[in-house]
């Protein structure tokens, strides 16, 4: 079958309701903090105690926080896409806010697949990616524009 | 004025069509490995070698590095957001791949101001957030959707 091809899934090979899994991540406070030192440094990413009267009542990760450890685990999907992950852009949704503690992983569906009319080569196709933790809860919705080619 | 205080911008402070504006970031080779190798281990984005037979011709950020930069550039907005940046939900485009060497920074306006009906104390403002390099290349269009308080 062409998926398992040691070069991963081309254009041809997807279907939509295609689905993908991937590996598990557990976080943990340490993990949030520095993430948040680098690129998010907002009381409540920082600081379980000042994070305790904000809005989120706690520590939490950074919305891109748990966008890029997301993208991380998207490079752990089995079967592998041919050429690699390669985001157009996304639609991104946090319902709930990433904890310390959450062990999570992606469970993707190929939505949508647009081959290009200007480029023969490849197409769109647009994924729609849940991030999880171990009680099944949503910390991210993702509908990711991904470039794909043909064989 | 108000948008002088010194906690911040409150729901009340905005309109549609102000503009915020953020400090500049040097970008370089290792921080775009840096992040690879944790988030987004691609050829890519992880050796200029092997990048240049990929898709981008040469290194390149992760999308969701350009993501987390902008990030980290609107926590430098003046002035700021009372409560802090309290992100539900966003729209990203990457036009053009971010590179070494970019200095990047943000231009925002404010889009819409949606007063919330079940809870008073509060609302969505829609940002509208370009990443701009030195020669004003676009790298990244967001369109986030931001929490903001009431006074």
């Amino acid at each position: 079958m062409s998926i398992l091809n040691s070069d991963g899934l081309y254009l041809d090979d997807v279907h939509v309701g295609m689905r993908l899994v991937t590996d598990t991540h557990l976080l943990d406070a340490e993990q949030i903090k520095a993430f948040a030192r680098q690129f998010d440094a907002q009381a409540f990413h920082l600081d379980e105690a000042t994070a305790i009267d904000t809005l989120f009542g706690g520590l939490a990760a950074s919305g891109w926080h748990t966008a890029a450890l997301t993208m991380r685990l998207l490079t752990t999907m089995r079967p592998k896409i041919a050429g690699g992950i390669i985001g157009a852009g996304a639609e991104v949704n946090w319902p709930t806010a990433t904890r310390p503690g959450d062990v999570l992983r992606v469970e993707s569906e190929v939505a949508e697949i647009r081959p290009s009319r200007s480029r023969p080569d490849r197409g769109i196709v647009l994924l729609r990616a849940k991030t999880l933790n171990q009680r099944d809860e949503v910390r991210q919705e993702l509908a990711a524009k991904l470039v794909m080619f043909r064989r």
